[in-house]
């Protein structure tokens, strides 16, 4: 157990959509609401209620803090004037991808202007010879592979949603083919960010796709992460794998907990080149069987996927045939189910929630594996990286954002 | 070759030992040199001119400039100590390893004080189930992987030199394994760090040996690759990896370079699991036949090796059989060998050196794919990352070193 938790925790909680506590309006000075609009055009700028309240939230339980409009700049150049904008009159700015977060990254805590990124969705450059690609953020996982079908290549991080590359990139996303392919901050080769002032940062330089490099400070290891705290993310270039000749599965049910984690860390050990681990205990085991009418065992169970050749999986899969699912890297989700109108059960799964990070730090694992820290895991990194830690990640911010107006109110 | 080149450029150059430039003596008061002493040790301090000497340059080209005093740290409390007895005293902190750097990083610009950090050579953790190590600044590959022999466990980075790994990590050192194990950037978990002033930071928290995380900013990523310029590495957090069970390489020979580099390529978009691909070219190959007394074809070569179980090399092997150089990752090494004495020779490699990178560097590729910027590609790195990406370097390196005494006159 101690493996397991000791690793990384990370939760999801019930959508809380629908359940706005304010919708703050006309905070916006008309002169500014059409400064925006000369930039970007009046189709592309919204200050209309259900508009700020679709964008004042994501996926998690935070709850929902509408901005003052939304805009959907069309190109880099609409972006940085925008930022440059928002920035010389003091007004906030959130950068807003699909909206499938699990923090509340996207909550305007202090109002200000959201940007959606969707409408930027064009793959701006695919080198198949390098492995790499240039994508927008409105450019989506599944959109990009199904893009890649033919090129024999693909991109094989993996959150669960249908998520922006982009924001996958600005959140540190990660998902279940980590343990293979590494997460998002592995295949990050370059961004480009505009930075809150609007000036176009390349974080390893204009055009560059290379694999490695010693070259200066490592500002893209800086910027995916940094959960639109830093500037926005309007391009990035993606690291893509040689797709695999076959794909074969297998699930192994086990008596305890501790049991499936040991088989997992013995798999690892003996460099089984296995591409999934996945972990379900057996309450998700017996949800998944009403849910999809299965009739699998309702004992804690292991997935396990492998990718290569037809003949080397027959061996992989022989070796891993006597003892086998995120505990691959050491990730795990608690999944609960809550009422978002009762207060007092509320309380209590975010008591539950702090009391499980706590867990994971005490073990010298993270309070977050993935989705990153937005509002609710604050506290949580002030305990995880030290006073030391905390006070130079202000700095960093501060020097990149004077006046604190990138996405306000999150990570720090 | 526009694969080849595009990628990523570095050079080592002959060794320059035993000619310096000049020995500045005297320049720290004995109040000072009294002061240093206090905190390690009289035999800990030297300012002997052949220990000064010794210590003012790496392995490049780059002329010696030496420090005006030596200290040997033992822990990492004495470190802190004279860190910030340095800096409030103005006085520039180079921190030196094994001294196989190739870009003139413990070159001493400014004069100061050279922290030999090979003293610390303690192994402080082993976490064989969680695959992690925490190594002081003293230990170096070879020693490490020694100790590991009887776990499964290594540590595959291998920049050929039997570097310190704390210096690996403050230079982005990567080498011929990088292919299946990334560089040291992919496989350091942790860094504890002393701050210009004294204070000791945790890049990922204290203690903590996770695999991923989204937890704030990418601390670690920042001083990965810093070269000493933001802070002295104390001791890092390494993630090791199965020793693999069964080990083959292979060698082939082909008409041209550019027939190599190709097949680089398609090895590659097969997905053939290949842990190096070494290149040299027919003049390298001349030169190791006449230096070893082999009887190899002279002709472009690549060298492959493959890692895993046996069944599973049977047929890796077999796939590659027909076709088969670090190409696999797109890092080339042009090695010149020059006579320091003449300055004609010099300049003409200097200029040679400056070439080479800017050809990398329009074919989107990195000046330096290893090893760093140090002294010699200060200006190809303001090419590669532009204005407002040396103005953000710039930024960081002020909010983190207000007083530019962190190995002055590096990298930026």
């Amino acid at each position: 157990m101690a493996n397991l938790l000791r690793a990384t925790a990370a939760w999801g909680l019930f959508s809380c959509r629908g359940y706005c506590s304010r919708i703050k309006q006309g905070k916006l000075s008309e002169d500014f609401v059409e400064a925006l609009k000369a930039v970007v055009g009046s189709p592309h700028v919204s200050t209309a209620a259900a508009v700020l309240q679709q964008h004042g939230h994501d996926e998690s339980m935070h709850r929902c803090q509408p901005p003052d409009a939304v805009v959907w700049p069309q190109n880099v150049e609409q972006v940085s004037q925008l930022a440059a904008l928002c920035y010389s009159q003091g007004m906030p700015i959130i950068p807003f991808g699909t909206g499938t977060g699990l923090e509340g990254g996207v909550c305007a805590v202090q109002g200000g202007v959201c940007f959606n990124l969707t409408h930027m969705d064009r793959i701006l450059a695919l080198n198949t010879e390098d492995f790499s690609v240039v994508v927008e953020p409105g450019v989506t996982r599944k959109a990009l592979n199904t893009h890649l079908r033919d090129s024999g290549l693909w991109f094989p991080v993996d959150p669960g949603a249908d998520a922006s590359l982009c924001g996958m990139a600005a959140t540190g996303a990660s998902g279940t083919n980590a343990v293979r392919y590494g997460t998002i901050r592995d295949n990050v080769l370059n961004l480009e960010v505009v930075l809150p002032g609007g000036q176009l940062l390349h974080t390893a330089g204009q055009g560059r796709h290379y694999r490695k490099s010693a070259a200066g400070y490592n500002l893209t290891g800086l910027f995916v992460g940094s959960e639109g705290t830093l500037g926005l993310i309007t391009a990035a270039t993606l690291r893509l794998h040689p797709a695999p000749e076959t794909t074969v599965a297998a699930t192994c049910a086990f008596p305890s907990v501790q049991a499936a984690v040991d088989s997992t860390v013995h798999i690892l050990q003996a460099a089984v080149p296995v591409a999934r681990i996945e972990f379900l205990d057996e309450v998700m085991m017996d949800a998944c069987n009403r849910h999809s009418k299965l009739d699998c065992r309702v004992a804690p169970t292991l997935f396990l996927e492998f990718h290569g050749s037809e003949q080397a999986l027959g061996e992989q899969v022989q070796r891993t045939g006597t003892i086998v699912g995120h505990v691959g890297d050491g990730n795990f989700h608690c999944i609960l189910l809550v009422d978002p109108e009762d207060t007092e059960e509320l309380r209590r799964v975010e008591a539950f929630a702090q009391q499980l990070g706590r867990r994971a730090l005490a073990l010298h694992g993270t309070c977050t594996g993935e989705h990153g820290i937005g509002l609710g895991k604050r506290q949580l990194l002030q305990e995880e990286v030290g006073a030391v830690g905390i006070e130079t990640m202000r700095q960093l911010k501060a020097t990149l954002d004077p006046r604190g107006l990138m996405n306000p109110g999150k990570v720090l």
